[in-house]
């Protein structure tokens, strides 16, 4: 049975990392981070699709369009290098060319991430300052300071490790990321770093991109379209274990581990969620395709009203199915099911009589089930949301620029 | 000048109303409204785009779809008849055939309107009970009454009137409508009736839904999305005037006095935005066309981020840039300009020095405008919003089913 562990990225053999404050943010917390690895690493890597992208994203694509072979990764918090023009882009460079100095690498094996505040120039002195401290502070025991140091509005730390016994020998896979669970989650920024010992077959960046989507993209929703959303797999090949040489069986389960550990981060920025006091899968089935499914689901899971009613212990479920009714999906009305955990309250489209005891102890729980089912064909897809509490509209107004 | 007058629906000749307390809501409140015109009135309307579709929508869209001539409109609040399945049809076509019988009208004659809570059969007894009363107390004096029927959660009176002397004789319009704005306003039912005793072309709907288009759903931004929404346009010619009579610039003030009338219907939505203490206009301008120009602005205009941030009094630009990427529609980040009223914050896609004073005096305004100018062509749009305060979680958490 795959468990996720306490750990983080240095988990894997082979990395290192290292937090510090560079002053970036006025809080004097830890704010610049490293992640290393001084056998060069394979490199899969999603990025958000806005059309506005920070400059180390723009940095990042640009590093990973000739090449995937990386050694390292910094990142700031406090500030997101986005929408800062030229500057921006000469302040990313610079970052990354003074980590490849320091650490005597060669050009381009360093990428960049920032997060926090858009539309400010990087304090790059601050940084450039704080770098010769964060490389020589380098070590594997620093998985947590690295966590700490690219959180922003996070409340808890977000890391997880989990290992596995091959016939080739223990292959294991760390990670830890930022963000928090938000109502309109495309402008929220997510960072996610994960790194594996293992080596990986070169077109993995596809079965990668699927991993994202149901695990960073099924929470923070529309996760990729914030600025500077970034999420990043680095594989230095250092147990020895080639994935594609393991027997099928071993295969799938590696790949579960790798899965299962993206989906326990994605899950932590879920029950981070800005001022949230319960997590909701909605589940959507029954549907033609997956793609579909998933819209709908989205559209229950950002609508504001679906999520105040969550708050508010009351199975609302005529929210939910309005909310469905408006994602564009086709679907129809009159077939629909819908159940909060086991307890259906909509049957053929109409509700269901139902002992209001049941479901009031549902709607209690922290963490609950509600599934929506269309009854037209086999697909399916989940999504994970949180509550809209008070707390999310203090956190919000007063998180200032 | 044309300027708007108190006064609603029963302002036009020959419209009366009728506002009473069927029992509907548990509050006690007035829950049961008529619209009446003796003689035939022509119908425009516009209905919802979402999937689940009320029974009452349904119902009109089926009467509308042979003809165009009504003279009365029902309304209940306190129940949304959707979700209700076959019962739902039943109990629709049961009151609107009620009033036609009392009335003694033609079948078909009829329409209605029903908002409040989804998936509860209505109490179809106790509205059926109450429409004799209602019908009796049918009278040119109950604009206002009317206009109380109609409510849910508002929390001010939705009505207004205007008139214009024309070289044929003076038209009169009259106005009343339901609705919050909301974070996520496709949910929020939207109820709108318009009364004239001008004569229109057939062909009118096409402009109709020109002005719906610029009012209504310019400001509850997806507002054609709830289950239930509805505006309808009622005239019936007792001015003696034909629109298409009247002399072009006579007809142009004609148009400009019904627009503003809608306009100012869907303002008052905005101001009474569950919990909302500010209004912001989102200007987009630039565009390569005016539905590009619409998209963008909504994309801005439901960001909880960005109305968290006019809540705080934040002028968070980079929140409203940052929606603005994730709207879908490509612009060059590059070369767009921000303002908040006359204050430049962007130029040419990063922020330009501004005195912090004269930007925190736009914020702390109860209504500004914010405009974001693509540089790209000739097209604009703006949308309507509000903030997002503390007490738009509470109103929506405790609303109950």
């Amino acid at each position: 049975m795959l468990q996720i562990e306490k750990g983080g990225v240095c988990f894997p053999k082979g990395f290192t990392a290292a937090g510090v404050k560079a002053g970036i943010k006025t809080s004097g917390n830890l704010d610049l981070a490293l992640l290393y690895s001084k056998e060069s690493a394979q490199c899969f890597a999603t990025f958000t699709k806005n059309q506005v992208q920070a400059a180390p994203v723009l940095y990042d694509r640009g590093i990973l369009f000739n090449q995937n072979i990386i050694n390292a990764v910094i990142v700031n918090s406090g500030n997101a290098n986005a929408c800062t023009g030229q500057q921006g882009f000469i302040d990313a460079a610079s970052m990354a060319g003074q980590v490849e100095k320091e650490l005597k690498l060669n050009k381009h094996s360093v990428l960049i991430g920032s997060t926090g505040v858009i539309g400010r120039v990087l304090p790059i002195d601050k940084i450039t300052a704080a770098i010769p401290e964060l490389v020589k502070s380098l070590s594997a025991e620093n998985s947590e300071l690295f966590a700490k140091a690219i959180c922003t509005t996070d409340t808890i730390l977000k890391t997880g490790c989990i290992s596995v016994q091959t016939s080739l020998g223990e292959v294991r896979f760390g990670g830890s990321c930022k963000g928090s669970g938000m109502i309109h989650p495309n402008m929220a920024t997510m960072l996610a770093y994960i790194t594996t010992d293992l080596l990986l077959p070169k077109n993995f960046l596809v079965e990668f991109k699927t991993f994202v989507n149901d695990s960073f993209n099924a929470i923070t929703v529309d996760g990729d379209m914030s600025t500077n959303d970034t999420c990043i797999l680095l594989a230095n090949g250092q147990s020895g274990v080639f994935l594609n040489d393991l027997p099928p069986t071993e295969q799938a389960t590696v790949r579960h581990a790798l899965f299962e550990l993206m989906k326990h981060l994605a899950l932590l920025i879920v029950r981070d969620g800005e001022g949230a006091t319960k997590r909701i899968e909605i589940e959507v089935c029954g549907a033609h395709s997956k793609a579909e499914a998933m819209q709908i689901a989205k559209s229950i899971a950002t609508s504001s009203l679906v999520k105040c009613a969550f708050f508010g212990e009351d199975p609302n479920w005529g929210r939910i199915v309005s909310s469905a009714g408006a994602s564009g999906v086709t679907f129809v009305p009159a077939k629909i099911s819908l159940y909060f955990e086991d307890v259906q309250i909509v049957k053929d489209g109409v509700p269901v009589e139902v002992a209001k005891e049941k479901l009031v102890e549902v709607v209690k729980k922290k963490e609950y089930k509600v599934s929506l089912d269309l009854c037209l064909g086999k697909s399916k897809a989940s999504v994970f949301t949180c509550d809209l509490s008070y707390d999310y509209v203090k956190i919000n107004a007063e998180y200032t620029t």
